[in-house]
């Protein structure tokens, strides 16, 4: 029961023991909720590719993406290591001429662009997924629960809920939380089942936004909209292996619980250790699942596997 | 004809002149030979998914891989933005007690573990892939060939052929050349047919070579088996959309001609506008084939889409 | 002679020309104007040194820099590679308790904050300072005028013209062009002579102007003042060893010949050879030079020597 | 007293107690020994400075330095933002024909090449300088006792104790402790007197027997001679303002007191607060020392101020 007083901090924490997972996969689990999706799952999800589409559901890495800097993210940079200008100039001595070739070096933050937040990301009582000690994430990266746990854990069924058009509106307003009763809606009116297993991909319009205003504006870190916390539960209850979205962080912004940043996410991931996808550019796949009226895909979306990092940067295949 | 003078430059010049692409697909394709893929080669290829088993291609992204420095590339190195050492120490002003989180920042030379080439990544005669200027690529990136161009179009077959099992020895020796006739004697022994479109994925034994003596040494770069000239024509009849494999360059070292570096790569990438991956980890995934006999797959591999970048760094997912 | 179309260009080459110092100190050199300083010059310039007060003329180095991206340039970022975090998490196996470190890693763009020009950073018809092809300017560096040029040059007499104080206002309005007669004026006003060299170090107020409104806004790259290209034959004639100032780029923005980005550094650097310094804090010194009436110090200055870098990031220390 | 199980703890211990300065500079002081300069002392320096001949004490920043990626440490990198291939291929729209430029990023370990540890660089029982906590050392930098402390602070006398010299051998062996005897003794050799406010430096040869042998091979971090821990009892008492040294780490190695990494570090640095610098190149003012027999000289040598760094790259200033 939340008191007057506690700003959200007991409802927080009661979502917090009733929907974690810790022990559920055994004391060493790294995968959370990955474990759903079986390979049984993994043979039906491709039973979905019907005409052998593949939809590209990451944005450009590059200059152009949304960061402006909030929680040190800035947009992929990259660095020429040899070039065109090289060959030209002949650069590498006792090469034939017009022989070259170039090279490069990026230098990403894992959050920058789409991604998965890896199991190490978010940190509720000192403790990360499973209950492990948030101190085993250092300067030297995660010792624990880092993206390579989900190397070859990403593949699978993945279902569309399009809310805006589900809502015959062009975007969700910032702001705007969205319920259980919104996503059992957008599902039905879809004519599209949640399974266990199950990827969910959540289209709040907010891409198609910042398109229509020609602007990313503050779509890193400002107001969103997302999930309420009340479909913690929901998300529970039908064990999903994963919920990814077109905004920055998945939940409402500005936070139901001002106390706590991204109260949602600190369920989520340490509790529940549920897999979270952010900045998926949802657009084309939409379009198409609108156009045909199937709301399911084959996904593969494993990321790169960096030891010790807690992000993980995604290009996801969407094959229908 | 090769002169005795000439160190192979006449043999390469008639090599890139016969198996040439430009054009095949319009003067401003920039996919190349994974056009080769169609939509309903993906749609069968989904077919190959038996038992849903993932098989993930990529060596661990970190400060243990091969680079020592070879074309300044070097292993990748991770930055954390926070840690659990700060959210310990309470760093963020406001935050309440044992609320943090990890973030962190990649530093990653493209072809420095498992990745495409990108079509801009070799030159020849001034030109990269499709005839374009190699002065497309510049400090800012490859305008014309760059990695996004593959950003949705690898998914499909892969068939894998695994040379040393078919020879029955433990791995090809460095410097080996691979002919027509090896390639052809291990698809016919494994029972499986090289067809329009595959991505075909070549084991050499070579990262197994390197695990046995417990160091990479001189796998960047150094002495390794690897296709030979002869197989360039093999692969353009054959139409494949891609060829991987487990060494740092698919070719075989010491280069059949000194006189280019890497001169299959030469005719392969800027001329037949081959899509070629490197450092591909195929262990586990053949000795699941040597098990199963089945020495096709699924496959879904798209690098992330770098703005300019000459290298799609990845992790292949390999579904059977 | 300008016609009334040429936008300048005649202008800047006949300025090019009559300033040109290439060959001046041999076909080798590497060093431009900086041979102007002397050992005895050295010498006298210690003299100045009468209180012992040390001036630092950096910017801080950090996020909180002028830089928003133009020219690709962005304030420098610091990664940490261990700190107190990791000491109290004991993270290093076998540590003893509470005996740790920090350490990190600098990204640092060489013209984000206070620095040098390198005389291969300006390149006018395909040249470099003393006629250098500018293509020895390569990916991997520069082969010629890299910054290490400088690496024990920049120690000698520095004079302060403080336009502003001597013009009684609070700073040069930006895009106000200095002529050679506000130089001298300001010159003369502070009693101080401008001699053989010399590191000018010249104050036009727009840092003072940012601090003023409290923030960079377009400091880099915007509208500034600075000087006009009237100066070249100035300094030229008195045989500076090198100029800097308070603002991102020395010269007058918008500038005067709008063919030509950045006209007056297109002389300056590959032609005359001479030493440029850009972003420096002069209002420590400059306040303490209006109090005693000294307009000369001790200036040691000289650049970290990274090889091949067209930057030179200091900290300069001005000691009267 | 020091038993014989507790491994030099105590040892270490009592010399953290009898040579800390906390406090001696107030509770909030940052800049620890460096306090001992006073602008007498500056103005007193500047005396030195009598033929005005100026030696560079930095090793070049570059590929070619000694890491090899201890503590994570790496040798500096650079990246070009544009370069004379640039210039060559026009890649900037609408600029005149010729007219380019060049532009770079470096990548730096701060303390890679030539620098100065910061007060916040070593941890002893979780407190860093002045009995500051070591958590205000975080993955956003220091918040106390970083680099900038230093920005204005290191400019005054320098006196060279060229040891081998003294001592008539090539260069100290690897493994040999310094006592205050070999200190004093090749002071009074050389004619010359350590005075309080000094800066200390210490040629041990150790950078010549790299040269001579043609490579750096284990200089960073290996076996190195150096300083032992009597020394810390007479630079207390000298009250000089820092030491630096041809070495990697100053203090002798294999260490002197296992148990503790580097134990002379962690009572100079948060105990005494003293400064102290690493990787200096001495070779060329040693050599001019032996010459004119006067090892005192100017030095000017300001770490670049990086906002929370615990590192400072420099290229100091010996002027004779």
């Amino acid at each position: 029961m939340t008191g007057p007083d506690d700003r959200g901090e007991s409802r927080l924490r009661e979502a917090a023991r009733r929907f974690s997972n810790w022990g559920r996969w055994g004391p060493d689990d790294q995968a959370g909720t990955l474990n759903f999706i079986t390979p049984d799952l993994v043979r039906a999800a491709a039973g979905l590719v019907r005409r052998g589409r593949v939809f590209s559901l990451a944005i450009p890495f590059g200059q152009d993406g949304p960061q402006t800097g909030f929680l040190r993210r800035f947009n992929p940079m990259g660095f020429m290591l040899r070039d065109g200008g090289d060959t030209c100039a002949g650069t590498t001595p006792g090469a034939p001429e017009g022989l070259g070739g170039s090279d490069d070096v990026i230098l990403l933050p894992t959050h920058a662009a789409t991604h998965w937040d890896a199991l190490s990301h978010i940190h509720l009582d000192f403790r990360m997924w499973n209950g492990v000690d948030c101190r085993e994430s250092t300067s030297l990266g995660a010792r624990r629960n880092d993206i390579t746990a989900y190397r070859d854990r990403i593949v699978g069924r993945a279902v569309l809920l399009d809310l805006p058009r589900a809502l015959d509106i062009p975007w969700c307003a910032p702001g705007r939380a969205i319920a259980p009763a919104d996503l059992d809606g957008c599902a039905e009116r879809q004519g599209v089942e949640v399974r266990e297993g199950d990827v969910l991909l959540l289209r709040f319009g907010h891409i198609a936004m910042c398109r229509e205003r020609g602007e990313w504006g503050d779509y890193a870190g400002g107001d969103a909209p997302g999930l309420g916390l009340d479909t913690l539960g929901w998300l529970h209850e039908r064990r999903v292996a994963a919920v990814a979205s077109d905004t920055w962080g998945v939940e409402v912004r500005p936070n139901e619980i001002a106390w706590a940043s991204q109260p949602w996410h600190r369920v989520a991931i340490p509790q529940m250790g549920l897999c979270v996808g952010e900045i998926f550019d949802l657009e084309a796949l939409a379009e198409d699942c609108a156009d045909d009226g199937v709301y399911e895909a084959f996904l593969s979306a494993s990321p790169l596997p960096f030891t010790g990092s807690v992000g993980g940067p995604i290009n996801p295949a969407a094959v229908k």
